[in-house]
């Protein structure tokens, strides 16, 4: 392998509804302010790749309308779609274009507009993401499938309702400390349980949202990477893989085996540890998600991870600090853009940039993106110099 | 950049009405006869691309679908979409992982079963991937577009309708001797223009057909691809561009900029011309398309397309014979697989497997793959060892 990766550049719109805004207006709102945070000119995108599951949209061809909009034609373009991954899949595919010599530079957009759509469509777009011939067309649907995994996990663990619950709060805590989280109000033990029941043990507050938004890294070889307005972080460790499309062929329901596996990757690329990550953003679509999260990633013991939340060692200041920008639960999942997002708030606290979110001693981040019910993991190991 | 990326298996199902198979199975009998081909096996892989566009199917997620379906997981997977390019995309993002020494040997999966929707939703589809804000909202289609395009043509360089159903006789003629091809029959100019109309001056003829179907090939790393069953197929050029959404804001509606771009990219890799191609598979989804191909791609003359037809110089036998395999006219356009289907019979050319469709002396190959109404292209050099 050639030289290293660095991001140079993050962007971000606020979640939320954005009725004020095209998907290619997103893109763009969250390109420019990369553009700026990197201090590099349009003209050094040797191409763009776009995260974004494209179905949600009215307008198809998202690469195109967003190309067009940036005014990067002809310049090279793609769209990657992994499900709720595809942000990461993007910058996958965009690191090992530079790894290959092939580009230099290059622009990252995750973006996705959930809100053009009526509920009652996206959720048969969301049923379709499952396993169609045998699970979905018999009614499962992501919630149902998430609250089986809670269950289960209840069952063989002990893991109780009040854990779940505190994933939730500690969620809403950071997304009020977070300016471009959609929901920045704190909550207690008693809003959550008192929200309306989803899926069994599942109440509103264990979901996370369908949101809008765009965010954006621009990554770039190690020479050009360096000398830039903000010193660079590094994609040290990228892991990438699958699970079984059906849920009833996996030979369990506490932990996802994509994960497993992706995290075991990224470990091994980068050289570091669990113990050695001193803050990750994680896949919470709902607070069950979380503490798999915890498990698979190795941050605790598999089924401690209901102790791991309900002891705050996922705050700042616990032993691994876990999506202290909101993660997806309050911070909204516009579902192409949550990967990017990701990665760009790992590259804020690496920098040291985060504010009153800042993890003390940040030098080794993560991040941990699931698409569907865990058919692709996305996991990433982030480094900066010394 | 490291070393040369070989194509070392090549699997292709029959292109039309598939109703005896999902997509998977699509995919998976395109994979089995790859790999075969190949001489590999399944555990070879270190990571599956799947190209194909999602919403044509009830399945969603069909890198997670094929996954489970070949017995892959928990490899790597991702999916890459540019609307009927998106099987060349997806080779180029494994072409890519590849050459940064991230994976060794990358099975690209093409497929698409264009047949599940009905015809009205598949319009409505499709007309989305036309500019929606300006242009398809107000009725602008795929056919209509490039009748625009032909009405152009023809006003400029004087193209006649008798030029444009040359193209279609031809691809007909050579759909008739592949037995993957759709529509196996010769057609006379007398059928193609007593068709039905289209979209002035297109008939039924100057159209291709959306199909079901499936192609794969293996790539490998050069060290990887030597001493398999077959010589390798290696591919030195790769080009990839965009042109603007919005066809309202293109200089010229007689060229497609992006084919211009990305051909003018992958013959510099690659070291050759326009000359030095001896076979090339174009994306005539409307007669027209071929005629800009041929232009675009440097066959001929910038206005010249009509005469380079109506001389048979894209037959066999002519200077540079152009979808010998019946094209996506008579072949069939399953939009996913059309990039893959083009690579394998450039591959089978450059081994001398194309039986009676054979180019003499094919060593250089060319695939042309046009995504939405050009607002990408993606082009391949492809060459074999002395």
């Amino acid at each position: 392998m050639s030289g290293r990766v660095g991001i140079v550049g993050i962007g971000h719109t606020p979640f939320g509804r954005r009725s004020d805004a095209t998907v290619q207006e997103l893109a763009a709102e969250a390109f420019r302010a990369a553009l700026a945070d990197s201090g590099l000119d349009r003209g050094h995108m040797d191409a763009v790749v776009v995260g974004s599951v494209p179905e949600y949209h009215k307008q198809r061809s998202l690469p195109g309308v967003v190309q067009e909009y940036l005014g990067l034609t002809p310049k090279p373009t793609w769209l990657t779609e992994a499900a709720c991954a595809s942000g990461s899949a993007a910058i996958r595919t965009a690191w090992m274009s530079i790894k290959a010599g092939v580009h230099d530079v290059v622009a990252v957009i995750g973006c996705q507009k959930m809100t053009e759509l009526e509920t009652a469509e996206i959720l048969a777009l969301m049923g379709r993401v499952g396993e169609v011939q045998w699970e979905s067309s018999f009614g499962s649907t992501f919630p149902g499938y998430y609250a089986m995994f809670a269950r289960r996990h209840m069952h063989e663990y002990g893991t109780t309702r009040e854990q779940l619950t505190a994933v939730a709060i500690k969620n809403h805590f950071y997304g009020a400390r977070n300016p471009l989280a959609m929901f920045r109000k704190e909550i207690t033990a008693e809003k959550a349980n008192a929200s309306e029941d989803v899926a069994t043990p599942f109440h509103v507050f264990d979901c996370c949202a369908n949101a809008d938004g765009a965010a954006c890294v621009i990554l770039a070889a190690e020479p050009r990477a360096r000398g830039l307005r903000k010193p660079p972080v590094w994609l040290s460790g990228m892991g990438c893989a699958s699970d079984t499309m059906s849920v009833l062929r996996r030979p369990s329901l506490t932990g996802l085996g994509s994960a497993q596996a992706a995290a075991a990757q990224a470990y091994a690329m980068a050289g570091v540890d669990a113990k050695r990550v001193r803050v990750a953003d994680v896949h919470d679509c709902f607070t069950i998600a979380e503490v798999l999260a915890y498990e698979d990633l190795g941050f605790c013991a598999k089924g401690e991870g209901g102790a791991f939340i309900a002891e705050n060692r996922s705050y700042i200041g616990g032993s691994t600090p876990v999506n202290v920008d909101g993660g997806l639960k309050a911070k909204g999942h516009p579902i192409g853009a949550t990967g990017v997002s990701m990665t760009t708030e790992i590259v804020k606290q690496l920098r040291g940039d985060a504010g009153e979110r800042q993890v003390p001693d940040a030098d080794v981040g993560l991040t941990h993106n699931v698409g569907g019910i865990g058919q692709y993991c996305f996991v990433q190991v982030l480094t900066r110099d010394e």
